[in-house]
């Protein structure tokens, strides 16, 4: 057992769709989360300035005392050497093992498609993984640098014209091959869910990178005796690199009912 | 006279559009170009932080002794204090001031309208200076957030029906107004200007902030006796925040004949 709270992390406020769903699944741990809204996007920046980004954000969480340490944005997942991960002095999981695991399990017809941002695709961590996992796999990957964006700012949830032909232009190419699953490969991508899902029809199973990610973290954290042996009373803080305002104009579209709690401002440069 | 190099930044490329122009009108000057892609938006993120990022542009470009020093961004026009800008060993100036006396040379109606990202129109640059330059003045500011990605996402240039209707969503009501001149307040912007323009109608002059800017700096060079004294030759170096090969990817888009030069990433933390 360890009463010390759990570190989770992403380049904006993405990261707390899966936040939401660790709060549902383990009520009494004490969760610290880092949002890099000084910094957001990521997603189309390249691999060396991903990598020191994440290095600085993984620092300030081992500041905070940390126990086990959820990188829960796809392009940080994607990028983060997995040697320096290693070598952290707490357990480090991102995005990419539990969703490309959970669409393994789902796909009936071995045809899995994965978006996510630029620089997520370009990277290929999901499509390898995968491949390890299931030999044959057809996989269809697309970038969709624009998603991000729309969801920043109220496209995702006015059922808007603009944004349903965005998606028609991105997954038009992954509906016409097949995929039966498709990986939300980008922890803000469940803010589209449901006009993802009506592009794609009935037929195609959408997973949900965060929420399969704080289902696996809530596993190694007891494997690992990791928990806090609290079964409530949880309780969680927010930092972020650009104003506190912003995140609380944001907060409830992603945390929903788990919305709420002190919010603060650091200055990331100095990690 | 002065063989010192002109010195221009943005927050990402958007500025290139006003190096075009400075390129054109003076072809004997160098010109050494800051482009922060590795922390671009800033109109999106809190006046502290735009600050903070702009001090450390400036010293940047100082660094590369230049002689004059063009903030090529809306945002960081409407939001470095002028009395911090006033105090640079070297002259200064936004895009702020020549846009607002081009608006207000060119109406006829005494109706102006304004737009630019969140935090230039949070600011209310624009309208206080206009105001003060054209009592009376009926003024219309619009945030469109999302021209920024669009344009950066390769939306701005293939006639997208999904760009068309972001234009009218933001644009609707500045049209209703009726207002005879439009302030572009932000220099990427003018990537759209075809589409705004066919959106507004023929009876709108469309303002381009970085193109008059450029033309009012090269005046006060002039007025200052800081020109070079060349009449061709210039030279132009970029540096950039994030990978070069982003910039070369979209240099051709904001530079046209102008293109070409070396680009070199620095840290732009370091200042």
């Amino acid at each position: 057992m360890d009463p010390r709270p759990i570190g989770v992390f992403d380049s904006g406020l993405g990261g707390l769709t899966a936040v939401r769903q660790l709060r549902r699944v383990l009520p009494g741990e004490d969760i610290v989360y880092f949002g890099d809204t000084g910094r957001v996007p990521y997603g189309s920046r390249a691999r060396e300035t991903i990598v020191q980004y994440a290095r600085q954000d993984i620092r300030f969480l081992l500041s905070q005392n940390v126990k086990f340490i959820i990188a829960a944005c796809g392009t940080v997942s994607s990028t983060f050497p997995s040697e320096e991960a290693a070598r952290l002095p707490v357990p480090y999981t991102g995005v990419v093992g539990a969703a490309s695991r959970a669409a393994v399990n789902t796909t009936r017809s071995g045809k899995i498609g994965i978006i996510g941002t630029a620089a997520t695709i370009r990277s290929g961590s999901y499509a390898a993984v995968i491949r390890d996992m299931l030999p044959g796999v057809e996989i269809t990957a697309q970038a969709c640098p624009l998603f991000v964006p729309l969801v920043e700012n109220g496209y995702a949830q006015n059922g808007s014209r603009a944004t349903e032909l965005i998606i028609a232009d991105y997954l038009t190419p992954v509906r016409e091959r097949g995929v039966d699953t498709l990986i939300l490969g980008c922890t803000h991508y469940p803010l589209l869910k449901k006009s993802i899902g009506d592009f794609m029809g009935p037929g195609v199973t959408l997973v949900d990178s965060g929420k399969v990610t704080a289902q696996a973290a809530a596993e190694a954290l007891a494997d690992l005796d990791l928990l806090s042996g609290r079964t409530d009373g949880g309780s969680a803080r927010y930092y972020v690199s650009d104003t506190p305002a912003n995140f609380a104009e944001q907060e409830t579209m992603f945390l929903g009912e788990y919305a709420g709690g002190p919010v603060e401002r650091i200055a990331i440069d100095a990690y």
